[in-house]
């Protein structure tokens, strides 16, 4: 629940000692690594390796914008897409990176879907995390999720499909088609249907245990696991 | 060299805007994928996957700790032996995070060599970094490095081999299995005749031309390679 889910992220931060900036590398790596796999290079029809990366204001945008730091390091070509400049320097500084790496940033999006479909591959949705207020979503996100509705290419969501409610699946909002749930999966993914991944391997035991989560046997090295 | 390699972490910090946790996650983890590809869990002889994993005072040792973090989350069981304890809180957070993950820490190092060939499978050393002055090391390292050079259990260095200078090969130095370069290889890796990886694929490529480094081709999602 989201409740559990900003308990164990409060404990990771003031027990643990783990920091932010640490973990939003930690589950930005393993998304691009999650959508590498449900998207291979090989497996786009595009001419070019194109990705449109929407990455919100707040910590679900900062795992967006290292995936899109991480996807360009696998030679997919990002383009970010920031609907609100963030006041956080964290986001500000994982913003940089991806501005001298020499990733495109749109200056808005074009209403006209027609023009998302031709120009990119996928879509990664890290636009509104677990903490959003599902039930008010003002501009400039309102607007963006009925152009999100629209498009036909696939759409990943990180963590939380934007727009939905972390604790229960959404009839009436966008539909994406892969899912990467961060840590645990939230309550909305239970019934779920599209591929669903989860990421972020380094959740201590001890707090698997506690929090009684039943986290799937990783395999190897992997960062991530297709549940 | 060195004085590259210290110009290239400046202008990521500075410029890039990278921060040194993130960086020393990267690393870390990168480690252990290596690790685990040259010594993967059911290659090792003895019953218990045992890895003792040394960690200096300097960034070399938080890598250190990153490293056995996430051995532990791969199945294999870490034993960190910090011989200095560090000043830096990041080195502290990274400390306070193996300790909370329940890795054993010795409170110091056997002199009888054969202890240590008989608990741990490898022995990882992440002491000594590139900026460590080599022809003045001091008390507690030159004791260990004494003790590393007797030990017949096969070690794994971390970007530098602790005691070598960054810059040429060492004649009377340890003898690693295997060596991890973080980001490049530094001029002492040149004639480095065990199984050599390279760590780090984040380097943005406007680095890599600036400085000409010639890295090569990571494969898929790898973080690390072996040349």
């Amino acid at each position: 629940s989201k409740g559990e889910a900003a308990a164990i992220e409060t404990e990771l931060l003031k027990d643990y000692r783990f920091g932010q900036q640490q973990l939003v590398e930690i589950w930005g790596q393993a998304c691009a690594v999650a959508i590498a796999k449900a998207y291979p290079l090989s497996s786009l029809g595009k001419k070019q390796p194109t990705v449109l990366v929407i990455c919100g204001p707040e910590q679900n945008g900062s795992i967006g914008l290292v995936c899109a730091r991480h996807l360009r390091m696998f030679e997919y070509e990002p383009t970010i897409y920031l609907p609100k400049r963030s006041t956080q320097s964290l986001h500000q500084d994982f913003t940089v990176q991806c501005e001298k790496m020499d990733i495109p940033f749109l200056s808005y999006l074009p209403t006209e879907v027609q023009l998302i479909n031709d120009a990119y591959n996928l879509l990664i949705d890290a636009m509104l995390g677990p903490e959003a207020d599902c039930s008010n979503i003002k501009e400039p996100f309102s607007g963006i999720l009925v152009t999100l509705k629209q498009v036909n290419i696939p759409i990943v969501s990180v963590d939380v499909p934007s727009g939905w409610d972390a604790e229960e699946p959404s009839q009436s909002g966008i539909n994406p088609d892969v899912l990467i749930s961060l840590t645990a999966p939230k309550k909305c993914a239970k019934s779920f249907s599209g591929k669903h991944f989860l990421a972020g391997r380094f959740l201590p035991y001890d707090i698997q245990k506690k929090y009684d989560l039943n986290i799937p046997e990783y395999r190897g090295t992997d960062c991530i696991i297709e549940l």
